[in-house]
């Protein structure tokens, strides 16, 4: 592929990711992306034949990005059990905090959109996430010896969710906090 | 109003409400709300001036619904701690399994639907049928003698909220055992 095309193509795939995390995927049309990404819908149309494969496009993007915020988590966690809790939530709550308009994790949004439709493509790249991020956060349980990781994981990954629907829903950030204290208690089971 | 008026109105609000509850606020449109009433689009403009007006109509009703389902938990609920929590997560499992095509609270999900809309007069009554849900969970766990009932009870919430978006993401209803379990573990805190 040469460079200029591949230039486009990423062009509109960060024009499209910026807006279906802003408005969601239903309300973002290719109008709009075209707009965004200063290009004509036509040019859009010669590089994705329809919303859904740009969809598509954006949510492997979407993955690689979202690898690499487990991965940057990660390194910056302690290896002891509760400073490893504490600065998980911690990120959660820099990153919600940094964002202008944040909206929670754009997986699970996409698939509350999409709640309807359980054979929607998007949706098996969404749960594969999660599994990642679960089976990731066990693994490091278990490193910091914490008893029944993958038990603990399910529960960090409850409380994770539960905090960001909440978050959203009271605009207020405290439910981060509730949700660290709970896990920091419930990690300590024997 | 005469009653074939307040029929249709309330034939129109069903409609609405089945047809938002299904494909979410933004894929609705008035053709299949009119569709699914059985009656013409002309009609429905004569009772609802805009697809916003009739959300608002919609979500007086389903949060007059919604207040019933608690009451109709609440009835249901042991008076002891354990057997409360076991209770609460038990018919949040019973209503998952009997509903097809289950998403979640139709509430978070609105939220997450108008994720940039902050200010939508929608939020603000799924923000308000939220807050009652968490006072009347506290007021249940301080009934059973649960000390901090009001943290206790912002912790059964996270957890609620969680098990529902990991439901819905990996379509495995184990998550709501394990969201019960951790409830448990969590209110016997001192």
């Amino acid at each position: 592929m040469r460079i200029k095309t591949m230039q486009t193509e990423q062009r509109i795939i960060d024009a499209a990711y910026e807006s279906f995390w802003r408005s969601g995927f239903t309300r973002t049309n290719v109008d709009s992306i075209a707009k965004r990404a200063k290009l004509t819908k036509r040019t859009i149309y010669s590089y994705f034949r329809s919303k859904d494969d740009l969809l598509a496009a954006v949510l492997l993007h979407y993955a690689k990005l979202a690898g690499q915020r487990i991965q940057h988590i990660g390194d910056r966690m302690p290896a002891d059990p509760v400073g490893m809790i504490d600065s998980f939530f911690g990120q959660l709550a820099g990153w919600a905090n940094a964002t202008p308009r944040w909206s929670g994790s754009g997986f699970t949004r996409l698939v509350v959109e999409l709640a309807d439709m359980p054979g929607h493509p998007a949706r098996a790249i969404a749960r594969s996430h999660k599994v990642k991020m679960e089976v990731w956060l066990a693994e490091r349980l278990a490193k910091a010896r914490i008893k029944r990781a993958q038990e603990r994981a399910r529960e960090v990954m409850l409380l994770m969710e539960g905090s960001m629907a909440l978050m959203l829903i009271h605009g207020d950030r405290s439910y981060i906090d509730a949700a660290a204290r709970a896990a920091k208690h419930l990690i300590k089971q024997k």
